[in-house]
């Protein structure tokens, strides 16, 4: 039991390097940068409040899971902003393997079991195929969308971000974990848009 | 359903305030104050990571609910530094006043039923009652204790923090909750108040 608690606590020192790794998408205010900590933090409660706007199938508490453990892979590899780079780097080969890289590093700092399990739900998110990883997924799109438009703009402004960018990188991808949710956001944000022209 | 997810979008827009409330401990490196929302994440990755240390009763999806939602209060009433007027501060009743008028604030910006489970969970947690919410106040004391001392000493530098102090304040109270937990971090941490002729 000794070693196993050590092991455990020798994870949880790591995790917290997670608060240094800055995101794209400032705090409400546009004061700093939101980093990877604290938007994990809102992403589950996220997954809390908007339990139902789940599709059946969906476990809230294994959402819950995951989100809490999606981004800690950014420990080594950082945030890959999903607007960079014309929207390319996200996602790509290069960025996966390293992820794959990370999650096997800080996931084995964990007794066994919890190695396998914390992996097993970090590589669900991942892969996006069960509702549970879909409704995770959605829920990753649409913070930043709500906190850029809380925040005056955010990377949007930094990335010149069209209408029509955002809809396909990002719209459309809530729309597959959260359909209910994603007209309603597009409804609370096309203004912001309009007002530019970039629709 | 309109209205419920106006609602619900509105709390969380509310939460992400919560960025901007600092505590008394410094992040890992020291760089900066540590703030509530990345603290809150890292309680409930605590939870998930060190189920095992927690009683015969306890509820981890409960455990993982309440840390989510513990400190939203301090949106409006700021965090009290536990060791801050010689340990008096916290949990004064002219603290848990205003603690109480926030809950009521800021939940009730949700639709009724999640309202009451919320403002529920909250209660229950400042109770400490049961063996959840004293497996998760356990939870809320060791994680400060651990950042403290892997980023140099925080706010026991700050406090002039003695070690009869932290083991009244804090030891104590992890015991109650994680009774194998506190013996294990005693024994990480002891040499630092040693080495400052503090124990």
């Amino acid at each position: 039991m000794s070693d196993r608690i050590e092991q455990q606590l020798a994870f949880l020192r790591e995790a917290e390097m997670l608060k240094s790794v800055t995101r794209a998408t400032p705090i409400h205010d546009a004061s700093r940068p939101e980093n990877s900590a604290e938007h994990s933090w809102s992403l589950a409660l996220y997954a809390l409040t908007l339990a139902d706007q789940a599709e059946p199938g969906v476990d809230i508490t294994r959402v819950i899971k995951m989100l809490l453990l999606h981004d800690l892979v950014e420990i080594d590899v950082g945030d890959v902003p999903i607007h960079s780079q014309e929207g390319s780097a996200h996602g790509s080969a290069e960025i996966a393997a390293q992820e794959a890289a990370a999650a096997e590093r800080i996931f084995g700092l964990l007794p066994e079991d919890q190695r396998a399990e914390f992996h097993a739900l970090w590589a669900e998110f991942e892969a996006a195929e069960t509702p549970s990883a879909r409704f995770a997924k959605s829920l990753d799109r649409a913070q930043p969308v709500l906190l850029n438009h809380q925040s005056g703009g955010g990377s949007w402004i930094d990335y010149d971000v069209h209408w029509d960018q955002l809809q396909s990188r990002v719209g459309d991808k809530i729309a597959l974990g959260a359909p209910g949710l994603w007209p309603v956001i597009r409804a609370r944000i096309s203004a912001w848009f309009e007002a530019r022209g970039l629709i």
